[in-house]
């Protein structure tokens, strides 16, 4: 039986003012530091500790790790970064604020943006100046592949084959692995992992920064899973979640 | 020609107690962040990014690498650790005051423990609890082969053999190379790049989180070295931990 934990990010400053984030690369909130220091205490007290630890190219997730793992102290860990566990790309809402996006074309088009499983946001047209092909963090991504909007099949489609070639090798060798990740890439390995209906993972809400563990059988199917903290303190931050792009 | 950004971690809490701390994995004092804060600021402000970083397996370094790499917007940048950048090992004076140490022993002989290149401080003992052979991040070290003293020469032993086969074929293969460790595993790269003599090295002290840049050549051989900071300020660091070690 393999164990992995996969954790969203802390609260970023895009989360605070309620803005399509997608891959702009926004930093954590003092809260978010703080959510991230109190998983990283939470995953030490129940005794984890682990051997390889993957991430995003995106500063949140980037940092969230990095607090966990001073928590944890294992600062050392090896550590492997790619834009295939990036925050779903959110095309051209990327920055725009969701109330205003919600006031502008209504509650449920925006949940069909943020919550349908093929259909994405407007795409970031060519020159637009969120359009960053040029970043060498992606200098492994051809300009013509560089994603200008997703939709969750979308993130599933970069991000599962990442997990069956990369990640699974590793927990099947026995590594305990970490992921450090986003509110949709999450989704996409876990709609993967728990076989979910894209009805189902349109209900699942992740909440931040909160340790969750896959426990697995020799073939990577889940046998059960579970947060770490408190199931009053789960139900909370799920909910704050769900309430996230609501009109205001 | 290539150029490789030199790193010592900033002031650790041993440091600060003047404590001789090995591979003893102490943290960083406040001011030691704020040095490598400090040190971040200065790499961007003069331009500088990377393409890959080393480090030890030591949080002092890793912390202070990692606050570089926030500063310079590259939390995302790929990061090696190996125990071998770690600083030399200082048997069994790991934990003891080194002004204490100056008075029993008399300040020549720790001059020699401390800068003496082939002269090892007492080695640790079987049994002795600061022997960590079971630590997870000495994995790849076999107990038998697990240091338990060091002189220079031994850094110099394990360090280079890991400079040319791991770190120099990145270099010549163009990535832009950041190397954040310790004074002696500094120290020890730097003799051999320099092709410095046993007398020169021992007068060579690296002031703590103060980037310095070596220019090489087509060989790997130094053009030039530089600090990134001004003259005076480099001085008056280097000569705070020349004093370093004197008795009080």
């Amino acid at each position: 039986m393999y164990k992995i934990v996969l954790m969203r990010h802390g609260e970023s400053t895009w989360n605070l003012e309620n803005r399509f984030t997608g891959w702009t690369d926004v930093d954590l909130t003092p809260k978010g530091v703080e959510e991230a220091k109190t998983a990283g205490k939470l995953l030490k007290e129940k005794g984890y500790s682990f051997d390889l630890a993957f991430t995003s190219v995106l500063k949140r997730a980037n940092k969230t790790l990095n607090t966990v793992l001073e928590e944890i102290d294992q600062l050392w860990l090896p550590v492997v970064h790619s834009w295939r566990l990036n925050e779903r790309h959110y095309g051209a809402l990327q920055g725009l604020d969701k109330g205003e996006t919600a006031a502008k074309f209504g509650d449920e088009q925006v949940k069909i943006w943020r919550r349908s499983y093929d259909v994405p946001p407007p795409a970031l047209e060519e020159g637009d100046a969120r359009l960053n092909t040029n970043d060498p963090r992606y200098h492994d991504l051809p300009a013509a592949e560089f994603p200008r909007t997703e939709c969750l099949k979308d993130t599933v489609a970069r991000f599962v084959p990442y997990w069956l070639e990369t990640i699974a090798p590793e927990v099947k060798a026995g590594k305990r692995v970490i992921i450090a990740a986003h509110g949709n890439s999450l989704r996409a390995l876990i709609k993967y992992l728990d076989n979910m209906s894209e009805a189902e993972i349109l209900e699942l809400n992740i909440p931040t920064a909160q340790p969750l563990v896959y426990e697995l059988d020799a073939d990577l199917k889940p046998i059960k899973h579970y947060y770490l903290a408190d199931p009053d303190v789960i139900a909370a931050a799920a909910a704050a979640v769900a309430n996230q792009g609501k009109a205001k």
